[in-house]
């Protein structure tokens, strides 16, 4: 029944042609690797669409193996792990980025559709390589150097300062010592802010390029951004070369934790959405992004754009699509990774602002009693948990919050904050 | 804990109380009997709410069971298997009506919560004791009786002749031999048009009647009701006795099948659809239901409103909310067996009508190729799958469309049921 497809390369199909399917007659196999609440998400997009979803979960007690069918458990950091699961699925996908190169390519070897590919994700697990091939592309990024030593790093801010304009340089720009902050991240393997540091100082500096050396991480030095505003785009892309994307939303982090995301972002000029857009699928296009990718970005205060992070999965930044756009980032994806045709990206509520706050956790493991208290409180509140043992700062769930056409964006976020507030300190006014 | 809630009798907690959990500070475990489409998608919901959701299938392969982690297989029929289930649940529910009332009881007594419970599924088992029961609370309905013979089935035409006025008579009320056609139901076990029968004549009956009681079937007959269309309202209600009623829907069926329903009614008039909401919510409170009541309805030349059937679950009826109301169906009913406050049954998009299409099986048992045709062709559509082998005339998927504000409904129901029929039969004007 698949000669067919071979009528249409445009088409469906595309260049990449379907996905040959292990099961006669069923749908495709979807595996993802990592068994989060990300993956936990995605299957229950899997449902809908009819996908038959499996995960590899580090333990059956994950987000994600509390509530597939088809858990297999085991390291993905494995070989032996991750090929012995693919093997049973028809197209491989992460909810993380923290496979190896190595057995990603191996997999790919075998033969296994793995999408994204190696060649993609590595630009999300070696954030210098990420930098140096936005910059190739002409993509507005911060400033930045990868730095080995204190002395890198001193040369970096000397030469941030140097070239600093008066904004640019703010605080402390083009003093004498070079412009600091400076910000340092390992190369490899941060998330949520972990991996992150600010130095004020080259003392400050020299502790964290201490620190870092002594685990064995690189290191890359950027440019302190002074910033308005965080925004993300997200989009999708398929091996047929169809893209979509979402309405670019304003993130609110605090200590590197993404706690709430407003979509769209309130006040954005619509030719600087249409830049951030037009960014997203033109990174997709050029890194040959299969899925999702989330462009994490920096409004500055004249109104440019820089690229801050890319992630290429479902990402916090687009929890809000579940209650606030015809199609959910998690179907998204799988429709992207499937090789199905894109489902449309656009708001429910022509017109309306949806706002995401994230759940963290607070001291008392049992939220049962707030959960109720919450629902009862904001009848509209959509509460997403994610299955997860309550630990203090762990992201515990979120809730969505969708407002109508004209609805002011204010008193929603006041609405899903005090509701994320109640559900991890049983007080509406707690952070 | 929840010794607090003995001062907030009528908040969340309510009379019941909250549900004593089997595990110490997870959510409650909900079980739901059966293992079809509706179990599939209350266990898509449940995930959402971060609920354990268990399900007892009668085989590994149904609906259900393909996406849930935690499956009893066995029978709905067998006090064992039905007991040994609920004994891992803290709440039992169901998504059909087939458990045996002697079954339920047993549970009950055992002191597992059974929600709906079976005082009130007995007037889903049961059409007689519904109709009874409906009439005593002054409910509108066709005239009915029991009949166990040809005799009886005779007598009733007659009476229905003689009762009727012009209208309600029509086609042959009041002419000689009595009021034909006159409805013949079984009084236990039908669905989705079977064990509903239409006599035209008094020959016609004797051979129903014959086969009915030859096969053991108690029947009904009811008043033939010439109706303008079939309207549905779907109410929720929670063991602290909040109530929740959706929009009021039109649905089209086609030999006895549902086929489309439009949300809401298009131009219902307000009083009609109010009186729709508060003849559902009146019930649900008569008959002490717990969960979802679906309540389906004819809606007659002169506007008036007549109760055809009643089911106590989530309902075909009431899949367009996955997409076009804020609470689905789904997680509504799982909120009120749970005797969670229930969420807003509001439209996302006020003012917007959504449609929804049933897919059937067509003959081709591989739908793959015109899922992805479906797809590409209309990106807001949603389909959802219920994994289930393709046999023609199934139910084995549904689409939903959801409209923007002001948008017109006649385009929505033509994208739909072209999308239902090319999943069906490869065109989109197969039915």
């Amino acid at each position: 029944m698949f000669s067919a497809t071979s009528n249409r390369p445009d088409g469906p199909g595309g260049p990449n042609g379907p996905i040959p399917r292990k099961t006669g007659t069923g749908m495709p196999i979807v595996g993802m690797v990592g068994g989060g609440q990300l993956a936990r998400m995605t299957a229950q997009a899997a449902i809908g669409l009819g996908a038959s979803f499996r995960v590899l979960a580090g333990s059956a007690s994950e987000s994600a193996a509390l509530v597939t069918s088809d858990v297999a458990v085991g390291s993905h950091l494995s070989l032996a792990d991750v090929s012995s699961f693919a093997s049973g699925c028809d197209v491989v996908t992460f909810d993380h980025e923290h496979v190896p190169g190595e057995v990603l390519a191996s997999v790919e070897s075998s033969g296994v559709l793995v999408r994204p590919g190696s060649a993609a994700l590595r630009f999300t697990q070696d954030k210098l390589a990420m930098r140096e091939k936005l910059s190739s592309l002409g993509v507005p990024c911060p400033r930045f150097a990868g730095v080995s030593c204190l002395a890198d790093v001193e040369a970096f801010a000397e030469s941030v300062g140097g070239l600093a304009g008066g904004s640019a340089g703010e605080p402390g720009g083009g003093s004498a010592g070079g412009s600091w902050p400076v910000v340092l991240k390992a190369v490899s393997g941060g998330y949520d802010g972990k991996g992150v540091w600010v130095a004020s100082s080259s003392r400050e500096a020299a502790s964290i390029v201490d620190a870092a050396t002594s685990r064995g991480l690189s290191l890359l030095a950027e440019e302190f951004v002074p910033f308005r505003r965080e925004l993300a785009a997200l989009a999708a892309r398929s091996p047929s070369k169809q893209g979509a994307v979402y309405p670019v939303v304003e993130t609110v982090q605090v200590e590197g934790v993404c706690r709430e995301v407003i979509a769209p972002a309130p006040g954005l000029a619509a030719p600087v959405a249409e830049s951030a857009q037009s960014l997203a699928l033109t990174i997709a296009s050029a890194l040959d992004v299969v899925g999702l990718l989330a462009v994490e970005l920096f409004e500055t205060p004249s109104g440019s754009l820089l690229v801050n992070e890319l992630a290429m999965r479902p990402h916090n930044s687009g929890h809000w699509t579940m209650d606030g756009a015809r199609t959910s980032q998690f179907e998204q994806h799988l429709r992207a990774v499937l090789d199905l045709p894109l489902g449309s990206p656009a708001p429910v509520a022509a017109g309306g602002f949806t706002v995401m706050a994230n759940i963290l956790g607070g001291t008392d493991p049992d939220v049962y009693d707030r959960y109720v208290h919450v629902m009862a409180a904001d009848p509209a509140l959509k509460v997403h948990f994610y299955g997860k043992e309550i630990r203090p700062g762990r992201k515990v769930g979120h809730v969505n919050l969708a407002g109508g056409r004209g609805e002011a964006v204010a008193p929603l976020r006041d609405r899903a904050r005090r509701a994320a507030s109640y559900l991890r300190w049983g007080t509406e006014d707690g952070d």
